[in-house]
């Protein structure tokens, strides 16, 4: 098909690298040209990763500018926090387009990173360039761009639930609550007894309540969405699976609003949009059923009694969460289809 | 020791009645002197659950009332909704005391039982007659009772993490949200596609929203400490784990309250009562830290932001929401130690 | 591109069944054109598996040769023993290819077959039309077929593991031990005590021990292999988890082997054939490495204290145990190249 | 009772040390007294174990020889390989009795140690001194015994299931081939990638395969037992589960026996040892049936075709194949009835 686009990868030997890797190998328009490891370079790109044994034979690069530069069109970022905040700007200055996976472009305002994240932000001049990529809300600023912060993985699952209704007024905005469910995967790859087998196995537990970082992104783009300042309450679980978020969203309806109507509303506003699904009355998404692809599906349950929407959001957070959605990004900002080479079903069971 | 109470135990192969047989094997004043089966009558107990090989001998008994009287002091019944509210009257006719583990018994008022069990309710009389046994709120009605209906697993979950707030007064009753998790045994033993390994594993689920018949008994249970209606929303979700109930459970608190002094609160409230444990600031429990075991415990968070309380409640669901809890309202009953044969630790990892 | 094969698939409602759909929509040469259920016929296909919500949009056809010799060139029968080996006389008299995925076909040997199964086996003369799809060993005889039995999940990882060594004469054939593991989804969809969540989750177990039907169908492809008659000892082990199979298997070694050896011969015997990978000496393969993918790893170990060698084989059993190779039997059968539509990277974590 | 033995336990803070605490917090002669981490010394014990919360309320002491001399008679060592090689002579020279659950003095020769460990082994002196404690192949050495070095996890299921087979000399020992598969918590609870959640979620594995510590210590059991050098073939999997092993051993019968005869053979020679189970015939054990309890279940198949028996046996790693084993040796070690404090079913499901 003639045009292909040589992509580079930075982090590549965690969960969010590796599903690049894997999602980028079907994708029928993009070359991985580069991986980079600043702890591994020179090592086999399979040897710590088996499951990639004889499909990807070479050897993870140093990271270094212009080698990147040499060799690649676009990079991804897939770092931990605080690397791609130096990173960007180089790699920009150089000439390549950027996609970033990390949490370093995502707020807008360097204070409030300062504040949720504990670490030094980025420049105002580059959080002002980045585009933040919430493909279906803001995929018109995509289009065209050089620069694109990836959503966090709970920030998407949230905000597919909520934008329909937060932009159509029909939720009041002050009593949102979001209880969030995540798989393990989304801890990273690094080791910790937090994550060892023994002690989540069999185990269901809470992290971080009203501390999670991704409280300031879902706020700052309800805010963007509704015009006003939004605060809400965000609890983050650990689930004994390996992938997978669900967020059951709480709201009192403004007026009265049936299931139906939700469900009209929101297809209405995803219309066009492959990737999110919006359930029938009555049924309410799985993790599983999104397992391995790139769709969000969303369910409602309205409550008579109470006057309250619950509203279940569940995404595979590799994939819609970080490396589906960053080239669901890629293919926007090339101007491709939007679902090239990520329409594929969800793996089940 | 002198006294010993002969139990029975009606419907002793789902995991209700398999775990009474359990923690009764340990308790120091009771023998178990008949476990009843309609459907396995005859059989080994030990042949459906090889667990229990050479360690319970005997073979299952048939439902005949004579024959358990002639048998037993008390019974247990762990049989499906619908079963008890026509044996129990029959039982205690016969002089047995009885515990019934079913929901059959819970809800004062046939109609809201008929709506939310969609089955034939048991006589007034009788619902009047049952006392709802939530040990560390109601254990004073339990003494010298001789007809206890056992609190659902997920109600004392939610209800040990948020009487003493209603009761204080401290949170607005009209802004209670529970979001409610619980492991696959909470389902029964009998079989169907949704507890199917292949499709719980690795999935996380959202089940019965706004429609599960714990709701009536956790608002009847509010209502009659708060001495108002109260109207709450409540989610359940399917864990993929075997035991364990988290209830992370939001409201607005009324005034400015810190953590510690929700701690304070809860710590007064159960003082004296070892199977509920408050954690201390910035800590909230995990299901494993009560697995196997009859504790209930219980943490805070206080959001400044959103003047809204997080109360994170657990319990294991077969042992403190079903069989631990029924042996500790025998204790109670029988005017024994709260904890007698309980008092064991968690099983971890 | 041209040419389109026109697809059925009967008894779509079990984990092999819903497994082709994912993998024949992404098969560039192959379009789905019926799906049949005869349990759930006219009931839209997504209903009973939400993740294919507007993925696969039509209903459940009935199972009507007619039907389907209308609408399709080729058939997957997912189907239960003892069902196909009724049904593909007829979808084959009925001018239609057929990829049968049960193990109706797979003993050459009626009475060996209703010795294993315990049913009525089908006609000696549909027997020998049936052509063993065991790709990686007998691709030839499967090109140009149109009537293919596709090997069982545990005969398949088996096999490939132990036809070199057996072949080339190195182990002693009277020796062989197959120590087999599976995921559940082995067990199918069907419901039952056995696939309980809470029955398997943190349990491994052993089951049909000396006595799975899979035992004659990999004594008689070894036996074909030697040519002569090989017995071997089999146990099958269920694990907690999904997907995936093991077989570790054990034989002595006939002269002095090294694992270099043991690889080298492994490389050589399946050179050209992308889905099997033989790992580097002193590592073995994991089911994680190979999931959601076509691939059968193998991995060594040479003990030279008891002269025995140790050959790891591990699949996918949804996968290249049954769907996967099933697709793999149709490129092989109509001449394109057998990667075809297959080449996905695992899925990982 | 009048008599109360204080115990110290060392290495508090992995799986066998809180496994010991769970379980002596239950015995009727034992009191801890103190609770030894060199790392952790001075932090409350249910800190870094918060399932003890309220239950175990002392602190952590520091390693002192005579600080444990002046609070205990006894020490139990659930220490790192190569600590109690050091710790165990000092700690019998101060007056106590010693229960070591590390593999320092399993082996009988220095050099197999060195060569199997990869360590400095102990000196010989204290491994004659030190009583092999498998309670039911040795129990009469343990009585009176000061220095017990309890059996690995591994190696008790094996032997267990070996043992009587072995000495009745019905199968042949130069064909025995163990295949050993564990949950995660066998591996310990120090952090790796190998422990990972999501690495071993979904995961089943083959790890040092020919080369496991356990193997040695099999051969020399079964040495002493059979009255000749053994060899055996020994391979270990990780299971995605957190307790429970499972060994199924092969080895070939002499002459001709039945499944029956072996079941008679086992009966006879565990005949009064209450946690040894056999299994009636055409019943293989499950990992689970053994969960969280000091059992260990053996079930067998016959194959008259290959002239193989297969041996099932499962322990719980962490009790039988531990701390519950070490308590097991500890009531031997003083007189007691075996059982005493152990005698609980299963945790079941």
């Amino acid at each position: 098909m003639g045009y292909e686009l040589r992509a580079a990868i930075v982090g590549a030997t965690g969960y969010g690298g590796v599903e690049l890797i894997r999602l980028l190998q079907a994708h029928p328009y993009v070359r991985i040209t580069s991986v980079i490891s600043t702890s591994s370079a020179g090592a086999a790109i399979a040897e710590g990763f088996p499951h990639l044994h004889e499909i990807v034979v070479g050897v993870l690069d140093e990271l270094d500018i212009d080698l990147i530069a040499g060799k690649a069109d676009l990079v991804f970022l897939a770092t931990p926090a605080g690397v791609s905040s130096e990173l960007s700007p180089k790699l920009l200055a150089a000439g390549l387009k950027v996609i970033d996976l990390s949490g370093d472009f995502r707020l807008k305002s360097p204070e409030v990173y300062e504040q949720w994240y504990k670490r030094k932000p980025a420049s105002q001049e580059y959080l002002d360039l980045a585009v933040y990529g919430l493909c279906e809300a803001f995929g018109e600023d995509v289009r065209g761009a050089d620069f694109i912060s990836n959503p966090g993985c709970y920030a998407t699952s949230a905000l597919l639930g909520l934008i329909p209704a937060v932009k159509a007024g029909w939720i009041d905005p002050s009593t949102i609550i979001i209880d969030a469910k995540s798989g393990v995967s989304g801890a990273g790859r690094a080791v910790s007894l937090g994550v060892h087998y023994a002690e989540v196995n069999e185990n269901f537990s809470a992290y971080k309540v009203n501390k999670h970082q991704h409280i300031p992104e879902i706020e700052q783009t309800l805010g963007r969405i509704a015009g006003q300042e939004i605060m809400t309450t965000f609890t983050t679980h650990l689930v004994p699976m390996t992938r997978g978020i669900m967020c059951t969203t709480y709201a009192s309806v403004i007026g009265e609003r049936s299931e139906e109507q939700f469900i009209d509303l929101y297809k209405q506003y995803y219309e066009g949009r492959r990737f999110v699904r919006v359930r029938p009355q009555g049924k309410w998404p799985a993790t599983k059923e999104v397992s391995g692809s790139n769709f969000c599906d969303i369910g409602f349950a309205v409550d008579e009694r109470t006057g309250r929407v619950t509203i279940i959001s569940v995404i595979d957070n590799v994939v819609k969460g970080a490396a589906g959605q960053a080239i669901q990004n890629l293919n926007l900002m090339m101007g491709w289809d939007e679902t090239t080479g990520l329409l594929f079903a969800p793996v089940y069971p």
